[in-house]
């Protein structure tokens, strides 16, 4: 971005930049997970973490297809937001000594990273559809459901087993 | 929070240190709405963030209220994730040159906070039922159904003519 003008002009331009805040958080993202699957002690939640890795090696695929179809390369830009998501987890989770109760607080920071996407994608394939990119709409449609379902899950995980083992 | 010790023991203690991060999470929401507020030029938008800045005045004093409640004195901790989000927000709001354009990214950003107070107070309320406080949990569920309430507006009036304006 410049320092002596404003970059965003148009719809379009907002659209691409914060599809590369988006491509960006969720390489992110990619990182944080192995961490977290390494750290949780239920087995539900430890599979759930590694199976949302793959799922957002997908997301990032489906990303680099939509710079694709807009005739742009990939290219990510700082997301301060996911950056402040992911300080916030690392350093709650470093303050947990209970490993069950490190579980609970591992869910509440994927459901804040979950929501993050869950907003961003929202927007994204809104302005898509309003820009008249049906194709492009309907990749980041099929994100933002996964994404949705993950938190779900996250939720399901959460008030089924984790939070009892953690108040036990 | 301690240097060499790990603070966060329990449930307990996990759910009084979120409580404290959504508690700085909303001041630090109540001073970016003004802002917000002064650049909107749909009037709609521009009274949209008026009355969240409201609904957000009582959500600190049903925190204040929620304190009380589990006999601890009200007080934040700093919330890395808002910050981020906030600071983000920030730095697109600088880039945009066009005002209408303007107003569809303040409505991006005003998601992604309604995004993080969901989450949060999902997780609060839900751990707060467990913990056997369902007088605490009423309060937590009556924001996060506020704050539902509010990001299902922000998309509606997006879709309804933000949009339409920015792309015009």
């Amino acid at each position: 971005m410049g320092l002596f003008s404003k970059d965003i002009q148009t719809m379009d331009d907002l659209f691409m930049h914060t599809l590369r805040d988006i491509y960006y958080a969720e390489k992110q993202v990619k990182k944080a997970l192995p961490k977290m699957a390494k750290k949780a002690v239920d087995p539900a939640l430890k599979a759930g973490f590694e199976t949302h890795l793959e799922e957002t090696k997908g997301h990032i695929e489906r990303l680099d297809q939509v710079f694709t179809l807009m005739g742009v390369k990939p290219k990510g830009v700082t997301c301060d937001a996911i950056d402040g998501i992911l300080k916030e987890a690392e350093s709650v989770m470093a303050e947990v000594s209970d490993e069950h109760v490190l579980d609970a607080a591992m869910v509440a920071a994927a459901q804040a990273v979950e929501h993050y996407e869950i907003t961003r994608y929202g927007t994204l394939s809104t302005w898509a559809t309003e820009m008249g990119r049906p194709d492009v709409a309907t990749l980041l449609k099929q994100t933002l459901a996964e994404e949705e379902a993950t938190d779900k899950k996250l939720s399901k995980l959460a008030k089924g087993h984790v939070n009892q083992a953690a108040a036990a």
